[in-house]
């Protein structure tokens, strides 16, 4: 088993076998045509010339296109790991809505509780952006980018009748005496609904399988401005962080399996049979040999963050379930990342155990307040292709000198940053090889890389 | 299935079947005899005077019966819950002993690995104080009480030949080209040791129920002192703080059913099985009623930290796995802790549903430096009869004040300290009542109270 499939393990993927569509091709049609994020607005021949494996052209939206909040954008497709470029990205608002329970325009929606009177406040708008990466086939990204904002819509509309009784005037009394909801904020609630969003948008793809070809898997990450606070929900290594002019704050977690250790652990633990025969739960210092058996050696099991010692035996010698290979933790010797939608159908090489049980769509969410600190401050999201050879410190370097040299009012110039954050990763091709090589000369990034670069404050 | 057992529920009992020990007396010895912690060096007459549940009398160590490092003790048995105080103690020294291995003395032991020649350090002296909270029979928490710390002795000694090379003069060479040991530190192999004897302590109590009757379960909270660091190892919800003159630090988490709410959520929703028919793993707001089916209501789903919505159904009519029951989270309405030893033959009231699948014997374990900080400092520990009645900060301000008023000479000072908690915690008979009061007027523990005291510098 051991090895088996270290050769097979491209060090550009977040899949061991690189290329390999999971779903086989077959007679299903796809639900949505594959093409790079609408609010880039390109044509077939555009799509096709962002397709450019060799050029690697860095694509930002044209000039009349301006995202919401003046948000800049730039992507490259990868230096040759697949054919397309499988990370995709959505920019939206939309409103939570009073009315239309209050007239009884969605006549179909029960009603949570009736909605208190009066009030200012008749919409809450919600600013959504998302990066999504996929990996193993574009299908599953290219679905999330189309139809995860209108979960979030739906899930936000319906607790709209909790929030719009928090926020408005009637606030505290009703609050508590009419929904025993002491401990229901509006944050929990914007929460609840991105996780239960995320949850129904892998479900949807379970269902639609049935109909479509829905290839791969992807990781998502998602920033939401709502009511003067920044939500990020992420479920995958695609990372936020925020930078002021002095320093730089990571906003989500990497979920890699060696992130979800504990997580992972304990549920092949309660279920063995989801990790099969030739995995093991326990972890070792080093590779356990046939020579090993019958001596001492260092382990640790689940739920075990310590080092401790047993005699080995036979069943030492199977692989970890969560392993490092070519410099990742892998889950399996298969996938680098724990959270996500799709990849139903992913298995371990060569054998019948799935990944998907032990995978989750639910995302981690963190709450920003945006009243203070964000006077010069940007909100940077980027797909793993940035970070992989990018350090935090060294994109906030790269914004505010970008922004240094360019006019307060120039509203492209949060393209400018996202373009050279682009670039510096993607490098220059080296001449004559299948490399790429950033200017301090280590090797450039040959991902996929999509990178978002929204102002938070109004100093910037 | 709502409210049937909440009748049973007693505020006072971490258990909601108080008084019912858990396996029914038959015939099969008890592998030890009931006792009061062996420092205390109390003869059968004296352990029957601490078990006046009218009287409460406050037990401290004789004076020549010193703690190590000088720590105080002090302990009260509950005003009526159990007939016996089901709290116990121990305070121990030993060695983690190069020689043994060297001269072959342990010849039935496998190395590891040779160890280094050379390096003063022949034995490193490890100091272990440990509270065990026992619920539903004492037996479970006399046997670790006897038992743990030699556990922890052997665990320490099996990795004594890395301990010792970390340790030693020989350090970083040998450390890293012989054991492949880069990221192995002394005080992961010492968590380790923690983590694996507090496995061991558990599973030992099930192989030896097959031969001695081991009723009831244990919270156990242990503090070690080794080469210049503080572990506290935390399983269950006795509790740990530090604190000198300003401030306090609590240095472990109660791992009650609330706390622990993601892990026991994910193994339930692995193995659903485990809480059967009456239990969900679903959270809601309120208590779901047959009204509301068909309706809309406010629920969270296991892994979701927010709150979302769904159409109530008749699972929803089920009781929450978790759920707050006289003001303390219980797992299916039966324990309030959810990590420990023993509770093999728990069951939930009237069904076939054991509850040891969903608790866990694995500690938490925290490490701290013993290098600074702590000139003044001291370490309380205590089960959570003192906890439940005396906020960290009111424990801080007495400590402190009873200090002052003694001479710094006095080796009894920390069990004057200790012995003023536990009375201030318990509190004085109401006249004519079965109950205690603080001097504040609320009510005193009605529950063991345990509490030691230990000094951490020199200069307390």
């Amino acid at each position: 088993m051991w090895g088996k499939l270290q050769g097979a393990i491209d060090r550009f993927s977040k899949i061991a076998q690189p290329g390999e569509e999971q779903e086989a091709t077959n007679s299903k049609p796809r639900k949505f045509t594959y093409g790079r994020p609408e609010f880039l607005q390109l044509n077939d021949d555009e799509v096709q010339v962002c397709q450019d494996i060799y050029t690697r052209p860095i694509i930002v939206p044209r000039d009349e296109m301006l995202l919401l909040r003046t948000a800049g954008y730039a992507e490259v497709i990868n230096g040759g790991k697949s054919k397309l470029n499988e990370d995709q990205s959505t920019s939206k608002q939309f409103f939570i809505k009073k009315k239309s329970v209050r007239n009884g325009a969605a006549s179909t929606e029960i009603p949570l509780e009736p909605i208190p009177d009066g009030g200012p406040m008749n919409e809450i708008p919600v600013t959504y952006f998302a990066i999504f990466d996929g990996h193993a086939g574009p299908d599953a990204a290219v679905m999330a980018s189309k139809l995860l904002h209108k979960l979030i819509e739906e899930k936000l509309n319906g607790v709209k009748d909790f929030i719009f009784e928090i926020a408005g005037p009637t606030k505290g009394q009703l609050g508590e005496s009419k929904h025993d909801s002491k401990s229901i904020s509006i944050h929990s609630l914007v929460i609840g609904a991105l996780e239960q969003s995320f949850i129904s948008m892998d479900q949807q793809i379970i269902d639609e399988k049935q109909n479509y070809t829905i290839s791969g898997g992807c990781a998502v990450i998602v920033a939401l401005f709502l009511l003067g606070k920044l939500y990020i929900a992420n479920a995958g290594d695609c990372r936020a962080i925020y930078c002021n002019k002095k320093v730089t704050v990571q906003l989500s977690n990497d979920m890699t399996p060696h992130y979800e250790r504990q997580r992972i652990m304990i549920q092949a633990m309660t279920r063995p049979e989801l990790i099969g025969e030739d995995f093991t739960y326990n972890e070792y210092t080093r590779r356990i040999t046939r020579n090993d058996i019958g001596k001492r050696i260092l382990y640790r099991g689940p739920m075990m963050t310590g080092w401790s010692y047993k005699v080995a035996d036979e069943d030492d010698l199977k692989v970890p379930l969560i392993f490092k290979l070519g410099g990742k933790s892998r889950l399996m010797q298969t996938i680098g990342v724990s959270r996500g939608f799709g990849d139903h159908d992913l298995r371990v090489f060569d054998s019948r155990i799935y990944l998907k049980p032990l995978l989750s769509a639910v995302p981690e969410v963190k709450v920003f307040d945006l009243k203070s600190n964000v006077e010069d401050a940007v909100l940077v999201m980027a797909s793993d292709g940035l970070w992989d050879v990018i350090t935090t410190e060294d994109v906030r370097t790269t914004v505010y000198n970008v922004l240094n040299q360019s006019r307060k009012d120039d509203p492209k110039r949060f393209n400018a940053v996202a373009q050279e954050l682009v670039m510096q990763a993607r490098g220059t091709p080296i001449h004559g090889m299948n490399g790429w090589t950033k200017k301090d000369g280590t090797a450039g990034s040959f991902d996929d890389i999509t990178v978002l670069v929204i102002p938070l404050g109004d100093g910037v």
